[in-house]
């Protein structure tokens, strides 16, 4: 399961993120509500600009053209594979 | 449903909110309050002043003409495509 | 209900209550507590110093001549017109 | 009820605990406990030294003759008028 | 009640516990633990080193040689007359 | 139960995690969640990138190709031994 | 109960654990998790490297080779007398 040669040693948790600009990702908050959308920008407190927002919270999910995310309030953010 | 095209690598999560100055935004807050109004000015802290707010916890809705909202409530913020 | 002519472009968040120094203010707190007063001063952590204060928490009020609310209790802040 | 004339323009939150000092105050924590007793310093953390402290909790008052406050677990502050 | 005389103005609230090194101290954790035992040392953010600590959790206690608080945990502490 | 020789004096407690990257890792989350993964990268904050991860919540297990797990969030981590 | 001669002024809190090191430490958590292992390093915001830890939650006791505690998760510690 390792996959010792891929490893790039000057990579940093961010990256993720910057890879994933422009591309679907999800994320998980604080308060259990889940945002997929597309990644604008972010930055170091990992404030996210997200657009074509799905916010499901409970069991109701709601639409947003745009929006930002506070940092401080998320667990994990993953890029979705298509 | 990746718009590769339309990113522009130095835009910052915070930039959502600066094209919404003077426009309608809603703010959802970790009490699970939503406060909706005209965005009048905003801070690195995402503190924003918002005038003409209703502010919606629970069932019932109060009116504002004023207010200042500390950052650290807030979860997201969506500005309202009118 | 955009007003973009009364938008002042270097305004910030604080200066909500910076105009209404001197003046009435109600402060909601995360712990649903919520005080209404005359706004003396205020710093950059929103700490502020209220006189001729109500405290409301549930079901009572307390009035107190002078206090001192610590910034990072607070939601929103509202001045109260007349 | 608004009393513009009496507003001195570089006055500090924290002052109305500076003006306070030797003299009796009343504590409101996060925890629901209240503090009552003589100020004798604080800090820009609103960590306090009170002497003569009454500590009440629930419905039991404890005294201490010298108590440190922790800044970060107040709500409010007030100078007990006498 | 007031003991104005008695003020030193320089004083700082952290001097309460410069005070109490080598003597008991008992100190008020957030999550309602008591600790009480002989305080050896303090930092500025209320790191504490006690010895001979009882730790008072519920309805049990249970007995440290020496122990580390870290200071956040802490709502208040007081120097135990004796 | 001490290996006193094996203490190297300038070990800092992050090097458990460089030398885990490209390992396979377990983290445990403030919100009860774990996660397990293959660590790629990491900072001073101890936010994480993880690929090839199982997310397990309550009774649930989810799978993602690569996270960015917030530092905030973790209680401990440690290296799957294999 | 006092023992004043043992007082050492320059002592810091830190150092508790400092003396520790390799040996076998209990680490409390503000989760009511508690792990006991040899304390490896620190640093400055408590994150400990901890070998051979037994991780007690609820009822549970879980063995892990070796983990790197967070530490603003912690409520105290305490260096195990052998």
């Amino acid at each position: 399961m390792l996959k010792k040669n891929s490893f790039e040693d000057n990579k940093r948790p961010l990256d993720v993120l910057n890879y994933a600009k422009n591309k679907k990702v999800v994320v998980y908050l604080k308060n259990k509500t889940i945002i997929s959308g597309l990644l604008r920008a972010l930055d170091i407190h990992l404030n996210m600009w997200v657009d074509d927002a799905d916010v499901q919270t409970d069991d109701k999910t709601t639409k947003f053209g745009r929006i930002l995310i506070r940092g401080d309030t998320i667990i994990f953010v993953s890029p979705v594979e298509e």
